[in-house]
């Protein structure tokens, strides 16, 4: 990769090259528990570079604006909300949820100057906790998102959500390259109470030369990964991603699905989203305890914020002796924290000029790549990426033991639709 | 206005449009009780961007130095006060307070070399408690300031100083707006010691719509704004603004007249000077109380710097509680603190692209084109900018109640003068 | 100086001219003491602008290396110290002392990609408590070096390190220029205990107008610095510089000898460091308590840290008192911290444009010519740079008095050389 390339993917304020297709999608900006109550105060947000007001009316609707008065640039943080819009504190200029002026007090009586004003806004949508935006052109808002784990009843599921100090490609990267898995994860697939004991976990710490085979879907990439399994049979993980951000992680034994979104803050932090969901039953008490103590690949925050308690300023908390004598090989604890940890020990933005990539770096390779087409179909073709479509959101990733003979493609077909009501392919 | 436009007005280091336009006005810099000790400690000063030291010789001359020492950079501030100056603790260079060197020890006796060294050296001038300097071409220096807070007697007179952490012209733009009175000073009008009280009040209240009425004047400009006072009479509040950055706030009632002059300390910060005078008395004990604790439009301070004990770090104390009761509009207390509150919100520089500006903006809109016309015509044709003139000084501002067919030029012409010893037209 | 020479000068990182230059040398980076222990955890080091790792595998070979993983740029400091090498935590690539790639675990088994890939290495010498190393093209590796701080017994020797926040050169500038003794150590050196009590200190403090001569030597030059002595002599202290920037302070008394070599951390870093030894005996147990404590040219640090416990946030706990009563000149202790405070206080990289030197200047004036040259001449021409042949290394500082018709090099000749075993010129 050249330094213009990694530029162009890494960059996602308003008008660059990724950044107007991130604004093609719903993503995840908030947990709705984080929303304003009605008539409250404000909540400051900042995605793809954009700084914006999560606001909720004294009717309890809910918008996301610009938090900036289009006046004079005051931040409507401070403003007041009152009933139908919040009051720019400095001049009391009124704007509803979605961002309209509806009052300009010293404007003449009949004047109808405020309805040339208006603040960007974009609509959220709240499902099963968590909030959505769509940022791009209204015309092109797509229905809403249909990711399985979004969609199944909500004592089915769980997401979380952390601040990552680099930029979203670095986990995107990470997500996409499970080859670490046997390394960095290694001893935690064993004990985590939400990973532990699958045959599965077996085959992925016996075969460290894991066989990638990597193809297009409609909405991204599948990354088919293949280990040794019993004589005459492969281990196959699949994961697929749908662009730009969203992969999911093969489940193990009887565990839950867990995966990731990633979405830009600026170009140096991104909000890692984790979700962890059973298709076809809901999540024990234990599983959702684990969860919010930071099991699986979730992460254990410093209270009041998103930051996690393991962090860059106190080196992950990594313990140098477990880690010398070979009880936990990164030394680093859970395997959220250890995905952030060698994520950001990269730098904000990892200098892919420097990189040598292997062959298990098939994935990602096709991931980036696809990603930059998409953007370049987008803007110079008005092509709609994949991954709009909610259509393309219905897949899953998938663990299951094949014979030789047969090729995953056909193997795993069924395996890879999230279908309501079947249970995952899981060993 | 374009980015060249905001650019040109919010540059004011050394070489730039407007710090030469800045460079041709005393402007106030400290208090004269934060100066040195004779033989005392220099204190360190950042004006217009530049980096200074305020030094007082061991007989008691004062004078505003550049802080490095010519010879190789070494900060002047770790240097000793000795007679006749301070000598550089490096090799021992010595400059006296108009910041010519009168001594390098190395040099051969009776060496004149040291005539031709000189750091930047700016005269202060000590007025009631205020030093002021003049940092422009020696030859263009003007005659001693004549505002009317800085010349009546001590006892009729407060100055305070804040450091507010935005360009100076988000605060400028906010001095001469009087328009956001009704919104952000709403309630503090009505409870704060030196407001309350008067009619005026109650116009300002009462009619959210004022009309602007703005005019050049020797000085700078005039900005008369009128309200609906009873039948067949406006209520006028006529604020002077005489160049850069002076304005005199209408008084009101029995009050003290109160007013700004910003300094630039560099493009991101500023120097809020805050006056409260009144012509014609003594301010009472419990008016200087009050002023002290950040009454009327001064700010209470973390001791033992300036830096307000309500700022951008602790979200200026806002109470969100008393802002949704509607008993504080903005939640934030204190006039001087919801200003600086608002202009530090639209960040360290505004951006003034993306402004919408109104008919109430006529006042900022004319003293923005004003200072950029006067820092050109002095660029390209060498013209004496307006508030150079200390005549230009004597100005007061001005609140009363005229008929309809009175002319504000007219009905407020001796009003806006100021005339020792007369009373201000205060409503 | 135009700013060009001061970039040219000033910037050390990979790739510019200066850089290349200090890249042909051995240059001290770490107390050995501060090496890993065998198989222990990595240590972050930065030299000249690059992030590296001083490692020690399980056997207790050392090494200097890149700290970033050539996959995927993970930091190395976070991987598992295994037999052989470090072992990155993401996917396993390990690495030994020399930065040699051994193993990528996700190759098939026989590949040899692994042997392609290299990280930065750099050796790592260890003499006398000090750890080396040479960061330029292995070709050009210089013999060992051979200063005489570093040659003799360990018990005649101590060197102590300090982190300074500024660019390298003003160090350098200082080392040279020892005309600021009479001042900024004025004090000092008739206080502190390695060097108190010598006649040398007399003839420095009563001529105030040195006289400089200075010339070229094979490694660098001598800046040869002439007083009054007696009738019909002359004091002489003769500083040897080493290129890049080794210097000998010359010895006073029955006293060690000192001396500093700075070593770039970044451009707006340096690593400081100090050395005193005497050729012909022991350091004697309090001397070395005191050197420990921060005397002669050390510093006292913050506790677990190299920085200074005086340092430019608590102003160099400067004692104005002090100062103002003349006990003491610039009001700080310490002849190491007096160096690191005026330098830093030029910021953090000294605007040169603005110098005014002087004829006591002369020697950083051809210090600097003498390091741009030779700068050039290697980029240019490929010449080896002054001060690599370690036979360079061989000098000493010289404090003589002598007759006013001999010239130092002549009189001192001998002086100058450090010859095992002959004691040094002291006065």
């Amino acid at each position: 990769m050249n330094q213009q390339q990694n530029e162009e993917l890494t960059r996602t304020g308003p008008g660059t090259l990724m950044g107007d297709l991130f604004r093609r999608y719903w993503l995840p900006v908030m947990l709705t528990r984080d929303l304003p109550a009605p008539g409250g105060v404000p909540v400051r947000v900042k995605v793809l570079s954009e700084r914006l007001l999560a606001v909720r009316d004294t009717d309890g609707k809910v918008g996301l604006i610009g938090e900036f008065c289009a006046h004079r640039g005051v931040s409507l943080w401070f403003g007041r909300n009152e009933p139908g819009g919040i009051r720019c504190p400095y001049h009391g200029w009124k704007y509803d949820v979605k961002g309209q002026c509806t009052e300009i007090p010293s404007e003449p009586e009949g004047s109808t100057h405020c309805q040339r004003i208006k603040l960007a806004a974009y609509p959220l949508l709240e499902i099963n906790g968590v909030a959505w935006t769509y940022m791009g052109p209204p015309e092109h808002q797509p229905p809403h998102p249909q990711f399985e784990f979004a969609r199944v009843p909500a004592e089915q599921t769980y997401m979380s959500l952390a601040h990552q100090e680099c930029n979203y490609l670095q986990a995107l990267d990470g997500g996409i390259d499970s080859s670490h898995v046997s390394f960095l994860h290694g001893d935690a697939i064993n004990s985590d109470p939400l990973f532990k004991g699958s045959k599965g976990n077996e085959y992925n710490l016996k075969d460290l030369r894991p066989q990638f085979d990597v193809g297009p879907t409609e909405g991204g990439i599948n990354i088919a990964v293949r280990r040794n399994a019993e004589a005459g049979s492969y281990y196959w993980r699949i994961t697929p991603v749908v662009l730009p951000t969203f992969i999911v992680v093969p489940p193990r034994g009887t565990h839950p699905i867990h995966g990731h979104v990633w979405v830009p803050i600026d170009d140096e932090n991104c909000m890692t989203w984790s979700f962890s969901y059973h298709p076809t039953r809901a999540l024990t008490p234990q599983e959702r305890a684990a969860l919010e103590e930071g099991a699986a690949i979730h992460v254990k925050l410093v209270p009041g914020t998103y930051r996690p308690a393991a962090n860059r300023d106190n080196d992950y908390l990594i313990d140098r002796a477990a880690q010398l004598a070979g009880t936990k090989f990164s030394g680093i604890d859970g395997i959220g924290v250890q995905d952030i940890a060698v994520q950001e020990s990269m730098g904000a933005i990892q200098d892919r000029t420097k990189e040598h990539l292997v062959s298990t770096d098939r994935g990602l390779v096709m991931a980036r790549r696809t990603l930059l087409q998409a953007a370049k179909d987008l803007r110079e073709r008005g092509t709609t990426p994949p991954g709009v479509d909610p259509e393309h959101h219905k897949v899953r990733g998938a663990a299951l033991v094949l014979p030789h003979e047969v090729p995953f493609a056909e193997g795993a077909r069924e395996a890879l639709r999230a279908l309501p009501g079947v249970p995952p392919a899981s060993v």
